[in-house]
């Protein structure tokens, strides 16, 4: 079977708080999925960044990559950057198995969640 | 008892499909939630922007409004921009209750519905 990996992939900020709720989401995922390797990559701003983190992969023997985009919408860095990104990654390894997935939130699971987290907000 | 408001409060983009979810989002906390008034502002890019919204609310008559960041991460904009804008807002209408929460992403339940769209995103 071949290794897998899924990077968490998202926009990046100077504020370094902005990073929390990233590395949360990494911790968690990791927890509910001890046989995946899980990473986080930024797009800009902080590290590590995309390029780095799928060299350390195929470095350490992994096969299979998942990009998940953890963005809201999807918009040109989703739309174009991504993409790019992806292609140059693809011509660099070319064994690597790499799948770009659409952003969480397309997701109408990660939507109903956020809508019980507004209405919660309203009334704490 | 008070006119409610709850306004969905988003970056905005130049890509048009950028706003889709939060237009998904809006149209499901609206629905959840009949007797609010559900409103999306966003920070920049698009329309209709958060001083438009609060005073189309306000010549409603709606006297208290909870303006709730649909960001996941606690970034410049949540940590200056956005109460830069509140201070604005209230000062412009002293009546006008108003209350900012937390980014969607610091939530525990929302946090864990991108995980398990992570984890479905690896074996679609």
């Amino acid at each position: 079977m071949k290794k897998q990996a899924l990077i968490l992939f998202a926009h990046g900020a100077r504020a370094a708080s902005w990073a929390e709720p990233f590395l949360r989401l990494q911790k968690l995922t990791q927890e509910s999925s001890p046989e995946l390797k899980v990473e986080l990559a930024f797009l800009e701003l902080m590290q590590p960044q995309l390029p780095e983190v799928v060299k350390n992969l195929v470095d350490q023997s992994y096969e299979s990559i998942t990009i998940t985009p953890i963005f809201l919408g999807q918009g040109g860095h989703l739309i174009r950057d991504l993409p790019l990104m992806v292609e140059e990654i693809r011509q660099q390894y070319p064994n690597l198995q790499i799948k770009q997935v659409a952003a969480a939130g397309e997701d109408a699971g990660v939507l109903h969640a956020i809508r019980d987290y507004c209405l919660r907000s309203m009334n704490p």
